[in-house]
């Protein structure tokens, strides 16, 4: 017999909704065993779509998909929603070159409405297809569902003030987990957090009169429904006052893995006038016990045992640059504790769990909130302390207002440290780190450092300690080398703006910048191969850089080409092109770098490949000038 | 006798200082004269300036400034600080090129702390200097100023949540005047609104118990405190649930013109711990009753009559490039109703005043939420409305992540109207229009139209309304033409990725990107003086842009140059660079644009000439090579 036999009849939200309210606990169970089997085998998003399950299939049975709108924040929690929406056989391709998505996908299926990745969208998003529905006269519903971190981002909060105002019909399902992917902080999760303690679920018939009573159509109805329900419901109904002020009406806490329940609830929130906010509390890894004890690892993960949930352990032989950025800041922090460190909630996956244990008084994790984070680095700098900013490149882009006009205008010593810089890997086109380096050099006062290896990142960290002259950032990928390779002990002194000759030649120069040196060694090893003699030149050092001692190599070569794992027209190639002399430029053949259109997901190799940006076909191009 | 007698004995806040309590009413009239008769002769931010001169005395007169911090949120609020900083003669020369800077400015004064221009930096800013100063083991207070818009801006709500949670020692005094710049939107502003309604004001009583209850240390000093100010205050205590469920403390609202009111309020404030939010009642243009009955009108002035207020008419045979957008939008609206209008917070500097009273429910002012703005259209391009979001270059760097992920990758057909594009002039360099190009065209999929005359913009708007294959954006500066050169009937058809040429020649190519013609056609006269033929390109589309037929123009000169009035990395000419080929490049001489570094404030041309952007200098240097 199948193990998923009603899974199986299944192929989209039309089939679920033919399924007896009563069968749906069965269905979840199932799809949790799915998703375990399968990720399992491969790996993936996973706690955070064990604790979605129940949600997922209660909206699809209770809205008319894809006629209502339902569209998801951030979306590393859609598994379940891919298996109900005719991909579940493809779910075992998920975040492979040519396979499914980890997040929604407008490409893939008629059910995800938005490409998204990065936290808070849907509420503006909710807001926007609610008031392009009401404009058109139409009169589906339009739901979103956000989790507790990212209705505490400053995009969401500004979504609600709007959403408050205007009020349109629309619901937004509040998954809290209690954390996103780390712990959550904030005053807005304190909050929620004092929502759901059992002394307000204890008092909860006061206030649930209370909250009847303001709802002026169908408040006694829920009422009447609220008192049916009470036994089901570990927690309901109490008024939200925060949400409240806002302009939204709040119905919760609710418990977010009663699947039959969540039917219930939400078939009569729909029916109220105005933004609706509905807070379902659930929790993360829900099913697996490995992962609900320990969700923060489960959240993603490799291959791993079905049984006891082992996986792999990592390479301990290797160190990874979020790793060595964090073993650098420590030592730091020892020596001078007016270094502050700021993370917009990723201490773990900017390596910073053990700095945050070590020195808490000097790590800021201000949750998913990148205006304020780089504003703030910006502030503490202004204030005498010695800020890192780490953040992921993809991410700082949020802060690119605040880079502007609040660090790099005024000239502040902010050291801005940027993780998993160029192409992604398996997170894909909402990920990719491919623009920062376009926008740092067009800011003003803003020195660049793009290092080629791990060593450098040390060194590099250890010299902006130092460097009060204004703003610098270090970019590089999420990467590993051996630890045996790294000397944190003895960091080497860098030279301002300083490039770094690698080989000699007079046929042709490559100038490299950053994480793509291993592709220009290689290419260079080709060219050679064919031939020619090849001056292999590693940038490091972005601005300032010294252009006359550049241009004095160059003006050795032929003729040169720039590599760049960057968007081409958003990357280092464009800056330097500007300020190369007219006798220079006359060298120049092309830049290598991405193309600008969504960069697709897979390994690194293999999306290099597919954009031509592996070393034979760059050598193939360079030859045929 | 003088006519400030007592302002001007104050060349500090040391001075102001000295002066006794019951006088501070006389200094404020002194400066609100001063006010009034320095800007009537020259301009300038006004009716928000007449509103803060209270609370601004009150302040300085508490902190110890310098050493206790003194932040500004937005800051075109500060000219009766700069007044109390010993910059009261220079105010006259405020806004003008070598003068003043309209906002606070470092280099300026020691008083002024943050450069700033964008709302929603202080809470950030607040927190950073009270977690240095903490982490540095010092101990002066540290209080920031913000309006009841600025307040509303994510980022803001990105710093409470932060703030909240960690309550560092410090002050935020809500300047709540009901209105920023325009009419205020959102429900925090609805909230504030209900909290400042008599009703509640009337039952202050019973709500301030409750209040002062909760405060443990000073609770019943300060209620002894409210009963003997219960005359002087308006309003007074009661508890601002929002910003308690943010983690803050809240005092207020009390009457923002009371300065000894004030005073007294700061004192108390200042002794609480962890991070207080004091809310204040104010009145723009308070004290000038043209500027009290219109103070939209009144936010920034010309010069005017300082009996009646009157200001110079416009000129009315000239029509702005904002109120061309808004002409044409009514136009599209009128016979198409699914097209919508997206603006943060700028109905009348959009040149949309017309519009929102015609068309209010296709018009969506956000308030100021530039990233919920952006995502929101996305949004309502992809339920099928025809999204124009109507943006300020300056304020579009804001959405730049939402740009990026919630609009160009996947897509959407939203329509970028980019306004103050370019150099702006007097408010100098926290709003310059100097990147929107930049990473524009470092977007996927996105299109770009460079206008470089009125009509331009006529045509552009009705081109997008039918372009649904992708974003677009239209960029150009505050500019104004004569009515009778535009065409609003029968705009002239586009054809995607044209450039024109604007005269032949064959010894020197201009390339000239939109705003910058006018110095473009002026350079090319004085070309021609000197003997050279040269060929004048105006290439109005940079994305998509018939290249080869570009490179074949370029074929026929025997060098180019470049003109962009854009940072020089963050303009059009690296992409425009990258994409050329190696056979073009040899022919290029150099890009002029403003170079990498705040770009100051004064009259556009006086800018250009500062940076070397006037055309006799740009001729002389081609004629260099």
């Amino acid at each position: 017999m199948s193990q998923y036999p009603i899974l199986e009849t299944i192929l989209s939200p039309a089939d679920l909704r033919k399924i007896p309210l009563e069968k749906l606990p069965q269905v979840c169970n199932e799809i949790r065993d799915y998703i375990i089997d399968t990720l399992a085998g491969i790996g993936g998003h996973f706690a955070s779509n064990l604790g979605a399950i129940e949600l997922t299939v209660a909206l699809h049975y209770v809205l008319e998909t894809p006629e209502d709108k339902l569209i998801w924040d951030v979306g590393h929690q859609t598994y379940p929603h891919k298996i109900l929406t005719g991909r579940r056989e493809e779910l075992k391709t998920v975040r492979k070159f040519n396979g499914l998505s980890g997040f929604p996908k407008r490409e893939e299926s008629e059910y995800d409405l938005y490409n998204t990745g990065h936290a808070g969208t849907s509420i503006s998003q909710v807001l926007g297809e609610a008031c392009a529905r009401d404009l058109l006269g139409l009169n589906h519903k339009v739901v979103g569902v956000i989790g507790d971190a990212s209705i505490a981002t400053g995009m969401s909060l500004e979504a609600m003030n709007h959403g408050g105002h205007i009020r349109p019909n629309s619901l937004v399902l509040l998954n809290d987990n209690y954390m996103s992917i780390s712990k959550n902080v904030g005053s807005i999760s304190n909050y929620l957090n004092a929502l759901i303690s059992s002394q307000i679920y204890h008092t909860w018939k006061k206030y649930s009169f209370r909250f009847l009573q303001w709802i002026p159509l169908i408040g006694p109805a829920l009422m009447s429904f609220a008192h049916k329900a009470e036994k089901s419901f570990k927690h309901f109904m109490m008024p939200g006052g925060l949400f409240e002020d806002l302009g939204f009406s709040y119905i919760g806490p609710v418990d977010g893995h009663d699947v039959i329940g969540l039917v219930k609830i939400l078939k009569k929130s729909l029916q109220l006038e105005g933004p609706v906010i509905l807070h379902a509390i659930t929790q993360k890894g829900k099913g697996y016990s490995p992962a609900e004890k320990d969700p923060i690892k489960y959240h993603g993960v490799t291959p791993f045992n079905r049984t006891d949930g082992a996986m792999a352990p990592s390479d301990s032989t290797k160190i990874g640059f979020s790793k060595i950025v964090g073993n650098v800041l420590m030592d730091l922090t020892k020596k001078n504790q007016n270094i502050s460190v700021i993370t917009p909630a990723m201490i773990e996956g900017s390596g910073l769990k053990e700095y945050s244990e070590k020195f808490p008084k000097n790590l800021f994790d201000v949750g998913i909130a990148e205006q304020h984070a780089v504003a703030f680095a910006g502030a503490l700098a202004s204030g005498g302390s010695i800020p890192f900013l780490c953040i992921y490149s993809t991410f700082l882009t949020r802060g690119m207002d605040q880079l502007v006009e609040d660090v790099s205008l005024m000239n502040l010593p902010v050291r801005i440290v940027i993780d998993r810089a160029g192409v992604v890997g398996a997170d894909g086109e909402t990920h990719q780190g491919l623009s920062d380096l376009g926008y740092l050099l067009g800011l003003p006062n803003m020195s660049v450092l793009a290092p080629s290896k791990g060593q450098d990142i040390i060194d590099g960290l250890c010299f902006m300690e130092k460097f009060e002259s204004g703003p610098i950032a270090i970019r590089f990928p999420k990467d590993s080398i051996p630890i045996q390779d790294c000397n944190f002990t003895q960091p080497n002194s860098i030279e301002v703006g300083k490039f770094r000759k690698l080989s000699d030649g007079s046929d042709i120069g490559i100038l490299s910048i950053g994480s793509i040196l291993s592709v220009s060694m290689a290419t260079k090893q080709l060219l050679e191969d064919a031939g020619k003699s090849v001056k292999l030149i590693d940038l490091f050092w972005l601005r300032p850089l010294d252009l006359n001692a550049l241009e004095e190599e160059l003006s050795g070569v032929k003729s040169f080409v720039i590599l760049d794992e960057s968007y081409v027209d958003m990357g280092a190639s464009g800056y330097l092109l500007n300020h190369f002399q007219p006798k220079t430029l006359q060298k120049f053949l092309k830049t290598y770098a991405l193309p600008p259109e969504p960069i697709l997901h897979g390994e690194r190799v293999q999306i290099l490949k597919h954009y031509n940006l592996d070393p034979a076909t760059i050598t193939k191009s360079i030859l045929s000038f």
